[in-house]
């Protein structure tokens, strides 16, 4: 069988040739935080899926991370061990870590950098290895300048539809949706009377308007919360503590699988974001355990959330304390089923093998590959 | 003459070829200070005494630097304005003025360095454009981690033989003394009863000796401080003011011009050091203007005075109390002297050239670049 592929595949178009082939994938996770991440880290997450996602398909991935990080991937940790998460004296850390993979560049076939440096230095790389850089954050300022100054020498990738049209002129080579481990996200059909808010204790995330709607809708609420940088103590002591009461749980990072338990039991997600929300992975999360969102339609929300089928798009309190009344309508099957049509893992590989093969295509042939052992048709 | 040249080129060996052509430079300095600087600024000083010498000497050089900058060369200025000296915050800044910079390697035969992401930026261009980085600092872990990595990627510069022996597992492409502007640094045979001292408060410099061997010599002090940022105005306030008295002046960043008046008015510069200064370019100025120098045996002090000629090298107070009284014995000419000798403008660049020219030689043939107008020959 092998055989007669070698001697077919010269024959076939480049693309059809690239699709069967093995890529060999340097994988660039931030300097800080281990992939998977122990507690929050989005970027981390979807990092590890995505890489966990592609060694499943046969693909040879060199996963650079921070130490603690566990993969199927070979893994690469170029710093001893990872500098507190956020601290800006640590700028020498993150150089130190992005340097050390992109200098592998010539071991991959595509170089897959998920940093904020990532794109200054693969933009130097000249396409040498082609280089793909998942936009994970809002935009900044600072990040809008430096994107419009490489955003021509690097393969960019949106993570939705509405990230792309908030800023229309760079040059991206994608969309492609962050997915989630379906497994480890168990449906759970039956619900609970209570609401569950998750996420950064910030002003973008608005925990107090989740207080105040499950307060008006007369049901407790869980809230699962990130508070470890000084500006999220502050917002938490100022904002969200003097309204708290016995109808509140704080849980504070907890273990993966106690918060899909909770999300999984709860009535609805409250998520009332006042940003626009590149992606929001915790409204898949949601879904995938069959819960209904609550959110606002902001950013990628009208993506993520189909609008009275998984949930609800409200631009005032009072239309999210309605919504909460209505999510018993919801079907928690529906809710299941757009995750595993949109968001999940074997969806978010087969995007990210579309948009390295066709950097692979445009950059030239590929040789000396071993066919995959299982190929992984696009979606 | 041009023809004959032109015939004449391919025959010669390619160094020879090299030695007589016009280079075109991309000179990268930090994002923060203009070149050249209006106060404090070793490295832009540097930058600035280079940048014009290649200009004098007929190279084609394109200058990246913060606004504000005046040169003779192409001036490119990637932020429309500087971020704050020393503002972790700007890492976002630095980043983008150095990208900036480096991706238009190719237009350029040599890229000379000298910020903090450089060595990073540079090793990615893998040769396309030898970069050349001057080791302008002292030798922190992670600039020690950095440039183990890259070293063998890009060609680095150390500013003093003690430098480069105190880090002597990395590959250098040269030593290169720092120079100044000797027409900016007038001749003052004539000497003062004071002293001077001259650097940033901080317990590298030991500001504090100064104070005290001034005063257990019986002399004036004048101190000339920088004390813009937090460490080293704590410094001042805690360890410096309690010893000020009628016997001291302060001034903070006063004009080059009064500078280099007191410098070469006083009997000798006060240079205490309690680390291994790479270089110590105000020894320089001090020696420039006919004033030994009073220092310790540390780092490049050794090389950059000549001790019992131009200064003193001294282990204890004590002895640079002594010193102080045996400095009317020196002559204000030997000073001029070592420095016109070893740390001027010409010498600078006249080494610079041969790191440039090596550089190219073992990178590959140049092509189509015009002759010198003035062709300066290497010290």
């Amino acid at each position: 069988m092998t055989m007669v592929r070698d001697h077919v595949v010269p024959l076939l178009p480049q693309p059809r040739l690239l699709r069967g082939s093995r890529l060999r994938i340097g994988m660039v996770a931030p300097a800080w935080l281990a992939v998977p991440p122990t507690g929050y880290g989005g970027i981390e997450r979807v990092v590890s899926v995505l890489t966990e996602g592609l060694v499943a398909a046969g693909h040879d991935v060199t996963l650079f991370a921070a130490s603690g990080s566990v993969t199927r991937a070979r893994l690469v940790t170029p710093l001893e061990s990872s500098p507190p998460f956020g601290d800006p004296a640590s700028v020498s850390d993150e150089l130190y870590h992005s340097t050390a993979a992109f200098l592998r560049a010539d071991e991959f076939d595509i170089v897959h950098d998920h940093t904020g440096m990532g794109p200054a230095l693969g933009a130097l790389l000249n396409g040498r290895t082609p280089v793909v850089h998942t936009l994970h954050g809002q935009w900044t300022a600072p990040i809008r300048r430096l994107l419009a100054l490489v955003h021509d020498r690097i393969r960019l990738v949106a993570i939705s539809q509405a990230q792309r049209a908030a800023n229309p002129r760079l040059r991206y080579a994608g969309m492609v949706y962050n997915g989630i481990d379906l497994a480890a996200h168990p449906f759970h059909p039956a619900k609970e009377e209570f609401l569950i808010f998750v996420g950064r204790v910030s002003p973008e995330k608005r925990p107090e308007i989740a207080v105040e709607v499950a307060r008006a809708a007369k049901l407790p609420l869980v809230m699962v919360i990130k508070r470890s940088e000084p500006a999220e103590r502050a917002y938490f002591d100022e904002v969200v503590a003097p309204l708290l009461g016995e109808d509140v749980v704080v849980l504070d990072q907890p273990p993966h699988e106690v918060k899909v338990d909770l999300l999984g039991r709860a009535r609805a997600l409250l998520f009332p974001i006042d940003w626009p929300e590149p992606f929001g992975l915790v409204m898949t999360e949601a879904m995938a355990c069959g819960t209904p969102v609550i959110t606002c339609p902001l950013g990628a929300a009208p993506e993520v959330v189909a609008n009275g089928t998984t949930g609800f798009l409200c631009s005032t309190p009072s239309q999210m304390v309605d919504a909460v009344a209505a999510a018993t309508e919801l079907r928690p099957e529906d809710c299941r089923a757009r995750v595993e049509e949109r968001f999940s893992a074997q969806a978010m590989v087969a995007g990210y093998e579309v948009v390295y093969r066709a950097a692979l295509a445009s950059a030239g042939p590929l040789v000396n590959h071993a066919p995959l052992e299982r190929i992984a048709e696009p979606a």
